[in-house]
């Protein structure tokens, strides 16, 4: 089966066109934070690039940063990690890839979340491995249920995309006792009613995919981490050196400087910017007829049931794109599971573009 | 099938250890440019860095670099290549990947040659994907013959890892003739007797994959690229939105100071030195008893017969390494192919370094 694209990026593809012709676009649809990086991780990378030569490194990554993430989860959470079971990787994307393919061929079949990232189902296609998709739904807060569980290993995204889903500690608890977490913790410090729980602070026996892209903002930098049980690192790392060899030098060097206290605060602060523009926009959203059956607590995402516009969320995006330059993500890109009720909506851009954007719609809406 | 690890990073680990205890070890067994980046593209990062926040690119890259890649291409080879065409990776490898994949299900099964590159095989085999392997043999200067390809895509790679093989032109079109070409050129701009043919001189109807890290030198970067038929490009541009999102970029903004004229003129003077280490070095081996069937036209390998010394050249890797403070890459890592008659010397090293390595191996050996 090919790898089907995003249906976002045909919004996205619109949107640049009419961007073209003069039109002002509100971008709600990308999923991607819009603050800027800390000002020392820069520096860190401009003078790692005049003061050494930027060659690969390990496929595990350079062991200093390995601490650094093995020290932080330890400080955060209260668990015990090994920088040696720390791997870095060129963002997230290709280490869940690796440990999807480990996972599968080591322990079993994997269940994911339907609404839920469409990577997970993407690469287990590309990887031409089975994979079972779990509905869940808004009555139970998009959450999965340890009864619904039938495989080995499951995924579970917390806080979750599309959904800002974040699981308590003992529903993590739960799943674990049913099958093996990958726990894409991804959104981790992008929380508004305390921290989100790692699927560590459950159990040893666990993967986690972690990332530099969101709360820490270094998208562009493509970095991100696995922490894993040490007896599936060499696998990884075996994988790894085979499709990426390692992450960029000069990234994995800057991303040191992220783990300075003073740099962990300035980063802690944008949670309020992120809140502050949740509230704005769930309040706004909610006026003018959007349904959004759970709050999200997490990420950066408003996940709202546009039923009472439309039967087809699909076709009703692009309509909204075309009659007012609001472009959203249309649910179908998350699954099956009642996506034609949904889009997402992501708040990754300013307050002031939020209420215009919210504006546009109100006028057509209401 | 479980992804093998490089028995090379075995090598790799024992010579750490030795060098932790104070021993210089003489590392002829790593496949990475030692030479320094050019000052302008270093300053092109820091620049870019300082200038604008580094959010994901595109998944096929941005359009200047696709733009000067094609123009490259052009230039260099006299083909017509458009930037449409071009899609810009974070190093060969996630590139390569996503390619084998789309050849096999769009065209059909893929042979390589061994032995070869490791990632070959391992990379189909990471992605379940059937193969066939092509013994290639020094009596045929270790070449593809259009003969022995039974299947619809072909693997070649030329300038070649490990035996520094080049494909003539007319070579390469009665190959593409047979099969759909999988051009691996990531070693092109590395030649000693004038430049590799490119694959799209013979065909339009052919993949090509290049580097930053060879040619280039900029290995810690990550960066590659793929030159494909227009109708390839949404389906590999899918999975790389699944598997990496995008290539580092500030890599890709550097990269865009490799074409400026004094850049290009800088790096061709390299291979001058990457000649004379090679004259060196194939000189020295051959004295002291290696012998080498094929002499190397390009990348920076020479790939040695030791059946003069041993009947398995894996524990002789480990053997010269204990005794001498030598570092080579045991055969068996391309392939299963007479590979135990033969290691991989690199001359990513200084003459010093490679003056001082052959001193040693030629008071065990001779």
């Amino acid at each position: 089966m090919p790898v089907k694209p995003f249906y976002v990026m045909k919004v996205l593809e619109r949107a640049r066109e009419i961007e073209k012709k003069g039109r002002k676009v509100i971008h709600f649809e990308i999923g991607e934070p819009d603050l800027p990086v800390p000002e020392k991780v820069k520096e860190a990378a401009r003078k790692v690039i005049g003061n050494i030569e930027l060659r690969y490194t390990e496929s595990a990554g350079i062991y200093p940063l390995r601490e650094k993430i093995a020290e932080y989860y330890g400080k955060t959470y209260g668990v015990s990690v090994k920088p040696q079971q720390v791997i870095i990787t060129p963002g997230s994307s290709p280490g869940l890839l690796a440990l999807l393919k480990v996972v599968s061929e080591l322990i079993g079949t994997i269940s994911y979340p339907d609404p839920g990232y469409p990577c997970y189902k993407n690469m287990l296609s590309f990887l031409n491995l089975p994979g079972e998709r779990i509905p869940v739904s808004p009555e139970e807060s998009f959450k999965l249920r340890p009864e619904s569980v039938k495989t080995e290993a499951l995924i579970v995204n917390s806080p979750s995309n599309p959904t800002g889903t974040v699981y308590r500690k003992e529903e993590l608890r739960r799943l674990s006792e049913k099958a093996f977490l990958i726990s894409d913790e991804v959104y981790h410090g992008l929380t508004y009613r305390g921290r989100a729980a790692s699927a560590l602070e459950v159990t040893d026996n666990a993967a986690v995919a972690g990332s530099f892209s969101k709360f820490f903002l270094m998208t562009g930098w493509r970095l991100g981490f696995l922490i894993v049980p040490e007896e599936l690192v060499p696998h990884i790392t075996a994988i790894l050196q085979n499709t990426v060899i390692s992450a960029s030098t000069a990234s994995q060097h800057a991303a040191l400087a992220c783990f300075e206290e003073d740099v962990l605060e300035e980063l802690a602060a944008n949670v309020e910017i992120f809140r502050k523009r949740r509230d704005f926009m769930l309040k706004g959203l909610k006026e003018i007829g959007f349904k959004v059956p759970v709050e999200p607590e997490g990420a950066f995402y408003i996940y709202a049931d546009v039923s009472g516009f439309t039967e087809d969320s699909f076709e009703f995006s692009f309509r909204l794109l075309e009659e007012t330059g609001v472009a959203v993500t249309p649910g179908r890109d998350f699954g099956y599971n009642g996506t034609d009720r949904f889009v997402r909506f992501s708040y990754c851009t300013s307050l002031k573009n939020i209420e215009e954007g919210l504006e546009r719609l109100c006028k057509l809406l209401r």
